[in-house]
């Protein structure tokens, strides 16, 4: 196995009755809060208002961005970053889901830089030296985003969606109450459970490199805690074993302490991100589109046992079958959970995408290498392959 | 399931070439080290004189304490406070075991109080506002120390053997080189195995408290974990993937990751301590004798189950068996691996106890409130009938 560091230092409230400690914690960090959130979701629960009585209460003041995108757009960033300048802003608190955090990531860290212009870090054009400290309270279980150190942007000028990674970014408090997610509609709930099933997969799970037993063993824990409790949640949104279960599972996939040193690109997101780059659709989906075809693609006699090691750690699969055998069985049992169990349409054609622009997507999602390494390496044909295989 | 609160900053570098990475941590954290290590195998396997290297090269001024026993005394503790002040020490680097660590914790701890005695702090006849920074590197899979915030010291005057908890003592950085416990005798291997076991029984494993499921999940697998590896470490002592599997799993079984809101006196720790304060035996040899004893004494038709997963889940007892005999299964191969694979003798008279001190240490262990809480609440009796089947 490979030599690694693990460090992360979010402190995490998780349950019911936690929310009451966030205007301590906000109080330690400053005096004027930056409130960030998306589409409105949060005033219909009741959330928003709570928020704001615990932030008064602790003799904040407060700013307010609402109306962040699912793929969130760096002009939005951007103006984040506006009002906290002219607000003299000490701490961004992000009530919402990945992308609501994502946001409010690449808008600390360019509070404190030298541009006015999100993507010129998101580009390398210039760095940040750090970043403003960052709250959140989780309204959905999928991104990992609450306990990481990573935000992914999209620029729809130049129909590019791409990362950030700081550790400056890396949440200070997170708030994890599963009840938050109870009203998460079942197509969310569903895309969400698709990707925390694709962190693992892409980061760690499947891979060429050599990796430690005991966190191989955790990760098919991890994803069969998404394989037993996801299906509840849809049948039970206010189950509160299945929300908390789904909750803490999905910060775990992509915390670090998974990876133990397997470090490659994550190819279903590289190849998802040009897809909802262009086509705007929700990233869980595409994930779970992607998954089992890309599986499917890059399956060989060597790598059929760790296939096959899915199918009989997590979905059952008899034991006793050939590694190859088994692993066509596992990938036949991801995608019946995939598309039948959590009711995720099946092809991208559902999605009302065709195969006009898979050449320069693909191009893309290899970038300048022309190569996404990982479980199999893939070159732009393969990854157009790949798409086809979606339709 | 409980709310709880999820932190833990520790740094590790994990694997056989982080070491040269001590200078640069060491330097962020001051000029004067105090280096802490316990009987001298470090002078032996030289891996005193590359840490002494490091810290010269990165500038440091080293002082010295060697000599600190298993079951630290609180007058090795002492003197270390005193060669703090004296030489006016930034920053404390253990290198060692959970010992070792322990020590350099409430030394780092008394350091920064208004006492010379760390025993004031421990029975809190005064508090710290603090601690030193303290850095590890690690000599041997068990305790998890190196990644928590406890440490137990024994006071050879009173024969007593108690705890010290505070987050300023968490470890700032640990180093985790599995090859530093390739030296480690096949005993200390065997007694550091059944501690790991004891930490996720005793906190959280058993336990009358609601769990989450993913949680319970991942408990499984690190038993599991320490049942595969810790025989192959013992017949190849040099096996880096059974030595990093244990190493990484001792952490992991004590950092607060697994316990997710249950809280719950250790009862076998709490009996164990009592024996080791007393009779000065390998904390971890006494907990591998009172487990399957404890088990036995507490199991009932409400917590059979418990017991019975155990079997199943992590020695592959036959799931079908009613769970009281799936319980008495499990116990058996409990104290089979404990006693037959590990080696470890399996009476408290093999270690030259008696009854005599019975009585008075069961009394301890019990505490103030006459009741150690947890899996099943023990009175003073009942603790007396589990160290008499342990004879």
């Amino acid at each position: 196995m490979n030599d690694f560091v693990f460090q992360n230092t979010t402190k995490i409230y998780f349950g019911k009755d936690q929310l009451a400690h966030l205007g301590e914690e906000a109080a330690a960090l400053g005096k004027k809060v930056l409130l960030v959130y998306g589409g409105g979701s949060i005033k219909r629960s009741g959330l928003y208002d709570k928020v704001v009585d615990i932030l008064k209460n602790a003799g904040m003041t407060i700013s307010e961005l609402g109306g962040v995108e699912p793929n969130p757009h760096h002009t939005t960033v951007n103006k984040g970053v506006q009002i906290c300048r002219e607000e003299g802003i000490d701490v961004i608190l992000a009530v919402g889901g990945g992308s609501t955090i994502d946001a409010s990531k690449v808008m600390a860290a360019t509070v404190v830089s030298d541009t006015d212009d999100c993507w010129d870090l998101i580009m390398n054009k210039t760095t940040s030296p750090g970043a403003l400290p960052i709250m959140t309270v989780l309204t959905i279980a999928a991104t990992g985003s609450e306990m990481d150190a990573g935000a992914v942007i999209s620029n729809v000028d130049t129909q590019e969606k791409l990362p950030y990674v700081s550790p400056a970014v890396l949440p200070t408090v997170s708030f994890l109450d599963p009840t938050n997610t109870f009203t998460v509609p079942a197509y969310q709930t569903a895309a969400g459970s698709a990707d925390m099933i694709a962190h693992i997969f892409d980061v760690v799970y499947f891979s060429k490199q050599p990796r430690m037993d005991m966190l191989y063993r955790i990760q098919d824990e991890l994803l069969k805690t998404v394989v037993t409790f996801a299906p509840i949640a849809l049948k039970e949104p206010d189950n509160y074993e299945a929300r908390a279960n789904l909750m803490w599972t999905s910060t775990w996939a992509l915390n670090g302490f998974i990876f133990g040193g397997v470090e490659q690109m994550t190819p279903c997101h590289m190849m998802e991100h040009e897809l909802s780059a262009v086509y705007n659709i929700t990233h869980g989906h595409g994930l779970a589109i992607l998954m089992p075809r890309w599986l499917k693609y890059t399956l060989n006699d060597d790598n059929a046992w760790q296939i096959k090691r899915l199918g009989t750690n997590v979905f059952g699969i008899d034991a006793s079958l050939s590694d190859r055998e088994g692993a066509e069985k596992a990938i036949e049992a991801l995608s019946d959970f995939l598309f039948n169990t959590l009711g995720l349409d099946s092809q991208l054609s559902d999605l009302g995408i065709d195969e006009s622009h898979f050449e320069e997507m693909a191009k893309k999602a290899c970038g300048p290498t022309g190569v996404i390494e990982g479980f199999a390496d893939l070159t732009p044909e393969d990854v157009v392959n790949i798409y086809k295989m979606c339709l």
